[in-house]
């Protein structure tokens, strides 16, 4: 173990690799490697890119790739597959195109899949970042499958949120991911060579500043990732915020939340893990029948088992 | 407490909407309330009605309200309201339409706040429509938000799941709700007297031929809320639904599954009440300042803080 932490804190992609996999199938020795690897992190800039299937996310990861690379910084990506049977196709064939970069050993790709029904990203997420941060990389890029829940939860792991959106989703994705946009730290408005690129990106601008006000100010960027136009300005803004957060309160206000967040997800981790073997044995003895009979209640049954685990 | 209980069983409207706010503060009594609420249901077909903000969600539910009045069943409605600023005026506007109903007193409705940035069903939303099944309605409709996560939850406490589509949403949107066809029981095409709703239809019908194959087969009905056709072959689906669910397999397991999830939301809740207390006491010592500057890490905080609760 001591051996393969040393060689993937080397930067060996294989170990790095084996560590991720060690995590995400929760091995009895996840714990203590995440353990060794946390007082190594706190240096990357972890960003995360989410908006809506066919937004370009992934072409558009591509060339920050590059632009970091060219830049001399290391880079990590973490791209979170779907569950889905309907987008698993295209996106894997994505995934496929992208591992182009993986034959460069300043580059790392790892695909990880979204447990759950639509959380796309999970606790092995935040680990794998986490590990790529311990592991040296300089910039960690979250790619999130751009549904639902996940692209909300992208806040809780990332220093740096960029929303991708294209022209010609129409109104009504606009409204639904209010809450999206609320978190959103940059927004990137992909494809900018096709028609209605400039109306989306008025359209956020009126949005923002409905939103309560904010000492920084969200940028919107105009990017074109076939045509490689913009990407450079974003990289300067994904620069700009990240010593933004270094350097104001607010940023170790969210550094903070991140924390706390991290810590308590971790507790309920632990204590299900605890609690899951007290309700094991009273469903094997029959505790749902009763239930379903109205013989017990959820509260009554609650009370009972807290108290067989709990001081 | 006694008082205020059977006055709700009786069909107080009052003392119902007292035990609602009681148990959606949380307040002390809560758990006392739930206990006796609980030997009370099981009898009400708790239906959720789900989709994308602008399908016509409320006028479709007033429709229903009316069928099932027409039965001479009694109906609760709790109406999720979305706590986004974008969507806010619009719903509200809706949620005043249909305070018609509330006059009479076979039909109660109750608005709640959608707690947490994008879940719209909230454990309170559950105690909520076990109070209704507990105080005699024969139908809860449980309405919700129509953004994110809101419309997968639905599943963890409704007995039935109704999507509302409506023509001219475009393919995204579809697909951006590929997880939430998966937990549909019956599709209803809104507005069908526009072009394009009978298109929506087929659409559906080839995506659930995708799916895996379940015993019971979501019917896809075409549905005029404004001039009020289809509705009644809804409620006769409703009604199905309901028969299949008491008489097979599938709907025991599903029923179990319910009350499987429902005691570990309480479990969480009653246990994430517990370490808050250690977990506040070890924040008001700056443990974060010391995460931040690596002196500890998450995992060893986590483990020195279940050795203090858990027995």
């Amino acid at each position: 173990m001591e051996k393969l932490l040393n060689n993937a804190f080397n930067g060996d992609p294989r170990s790095i690799g084996r560590l991720i996999s060690l995590v995400e199938a929760d091995s009895p020795s996840a714990k203590e490697i995440m353990k060794k690897v946390y007082p190594r992190t706190g240096k990357a800039m972890i960003i995360g890119i989410t908006g809506s299937p066919g937004a370009g996310k992934s072409t558009f990861v591509d060339r920050l790739i590059e632009q970091f690379q060219a830049e001399g910084l290391r880079v990590g990506v973490i791209a979170i597959d779907p569950s889905s049977p309907f987008t698993g196709g295209a996106i894997l064939g994505d995934r496929l195109r992208m591992q182009g970069h993986a034959l460069n050993e300043n580059v790392f790709i790892r695909s990880m899949g979204s447990r759950g029904h639509l959380g796309g990203v999970s606790r092995s997420t935040h680990e794998a970042s986490l590990i790529l941060d311990a592991c040296g990389f300089d910039v960690v890029l979250i790619e999130t499958v751009g549904v639902g829940q996940s692209e909300v939860d992208i806040i809780k792991i990332a220093d740096t949120v960029v929303l991708v959106l294209v022209p010609g989703m129409g109104d009504d994705v606009q409204i639904m991911k209010a809450g999206i946009m609320e978190i959103a730290d940059t927004f990137v408005v992909n494809k900018a060579d096709r028609e209605g690129a400039d109306k989306v990106a008025a359209d956020v601008q009126v949005m923002l500043k409905m939103l309560k006000e904010r000492d920084w100010v969200p940028p919107v960027t105009l990017v074109s990732s076939q045509n490689n136009t913009g990407v450079d300005e974003v990289r300067k803004i994904l620069h700009d915020h990240w010593n933004y957060l270094k350097t104001t309160d607010e940023g170790k206000r969210r550094r903070f939340l991140q924390l706390e967040m991290e810590v308590e997800a971790i507790l309920r981790g632990e204590i299900s893990a605890l609690t899951e073997k007290v309700w094991k044995k009273r469903k094997d003895a029959g505790v749902l029948e009763d239930l379903a009979a109205r013989k017990t209640d959820p509260y009554t049954l609650a009370s009972e088992m807290i108290s067989q685990i709990i001081k």
